[in-house]
């Protein structure tokens, strides 16, 4: 069954990657952009701690294994290119599920123009576990860096926030247009993607002695219930939104940026030299946040 | 415990890659040499599959994690030049032995120049995983893949082969100055790394329709017994050898070659049209050997 899985991936692979040298050999050769520059993330999720085979389709959990990677490339402005796959998975698969979960991981890499140039695959006796390795390209001078953010930054993000658990971690598509079109404005200083939450994941993109005022009333929230202060405490915490969180200069007229990307995004806060993060209430009261996110 | 393990690690490949950019970022930045072609290649190794966290020190088990990937590097004749690591541990692991497992890694990726660059980290229910994905550069003339054989090639190997489990597979040194040696040659038309066994490696360097004849009596064992018989079958088939199996043309003086490598090399038999893989003993039996190695 392994040997019959094997052979169906090198076939796959070698319909998706045509002529690529090297598949199948010890390494595979990648062919790169001399003017850009290469960026690399590794992402690795495990049965019961990122997804949960018992409730979740395969493919979804493929489709997200490469998705959580790509949006890293994403948030640094770049553009997948290649991927290694390294599949562990219970002994007890059939070729079938084998199957079903590799078509989740190259649906979403034929649909971003990443190749699956290389691999490795495993039985066990432990939970499916799903490791990826992402290369991408930028141009040098787009590539975006945590810490450039500046004290009177406007912070944005990309879509609403929270409750990703309920169906859109699976799912989500990421934002790598957004990523290259918010990379190619150097008005916009940092990018990063939401994976652990909003708080926690503003908290990276701020240096040292600069800090963060959000706007309650203004944070988009998923799936919104009749408690809006619930809402805004899963947009703030929850994390695995996908979602590019980016600081803009306060002196850019945000509407060349919004002209340009393929969806709304929406202001939330501002950077200050308050070193630490509030949130303000729609009654004027502000609170001071803890540094806290989404623990898998 | 996580958090405080994090902080060393970010320390300490901060210290190794100096001001490398990118390093905690979404991405790290790759900084390749523009006359060279990148390679990569991904292993995963899980505990009581590739290693016994019950009998093995952690330190060793994580050497031979980053070594197995070096392998792979060594037998394209590329240097390697980045790694990324996934560490999945059980829950329970204290920082030292998070920080003991790593050092393994660390020391190996030192002595080869090999940088970490970035990295994923969990803790989950199930056994101890971790997935390297290595980068290396070669020199585009020199990458040796596979299926380059010829039918007349000698057949070499860079060491004793065998029983690997008794300790080779955990303290190995990957081959790379032998590689980088042998890939210089043009006479010498392919590598391949030991990992599945003699055997079924030759098989994966044969081009559809040649076979190869194995010299018993010329093959190298490791920690030989008083049954050479035996020592032949583990020679044969029980991998992670991890040494250089390479082909040489047949009319190409071989001293050149043994005159640049650090180590003796031993030829062992030599590619034919056969189209099977068989083995002669010293009472001149020949017998067709399957096509099968270890399986972990």
């Amino acid at each position: 069954m392994e040997a019959e899985f094997l052979r169906w991936l090198k076939t796959t692979l070698q319909l998706q990657t045509q002529t690529h040298p090297g598949i199948g050999d010890d390494c595979s050769t990648l062919v790169l952009e001399p003017h850009l520059t290469p960026v690399i993330t590794t992402d690795s999720l495990v049965d019961q701690v990122h997804f949960d085979t018992a409730h979740q389709p395969l493919e979804q959990i493929g489709w997200k294994s490469l998705a959580v990677n790509l949006s890293d490339i994403a948030a640094m402005g770049a553009t997948p290119s290649y991927a290694v796959v390294s599949l562990i998975t219970p002994a007890t698969y059939s070729l079938a599920e084998l199957q079903t979960l590799y078509k989740g991981i190259l649906s979403l890499a034929m649909e971003t123009g990443t190749q699956i140039v290389g691999g490795d695959f495993n039985s066990h006796r432990g939970p499916l576990t799903i490791g990826l390795t992402v290369i991408g390209q930028a141009s040098p001078s787009q590539l975006k860096y945590r810490f450039a953010t500046k004290e009177t930054d406007r912070i944005f993000i990309t879509g609403p926030l929270g409750r990703s658990i309920e169906g859109h971690h699976l799912n989500f598509t990421p934002c790598l247009a957004e990523g290259r079109i918010l990379a190619s404005f150097p008005a916009v200083h940092s990018i990063t993607d939401v994976t652990d939450g909003l708080v926690i994941d503003l908290n990276s993109i701020l240096p040292d002695g600069l800090g963060a005022i959000l706007d309650a009333d203004r944070i988009p929230c998923r799936n919104p219930s009749n408690d809006p202060h619930s809402d805004i405490q899963h947009a703030l915490f929850d994390g695995e939104d996908f979602e590019l969180l980016f600081t803009v200069d306060s002196e850019f007229d945000i509407k060349d940026l919004t002209a340009a990307l393929p969806r709304d995004i929406y202001e939330i806060g501002a950077v200050n030299s308050n070193n630490r993060i509030s949130i303000k209430y729609n009654d004027n009261n502000i609170q001071q946040l803890d540094i806290t996110g989404y623990e898998h």
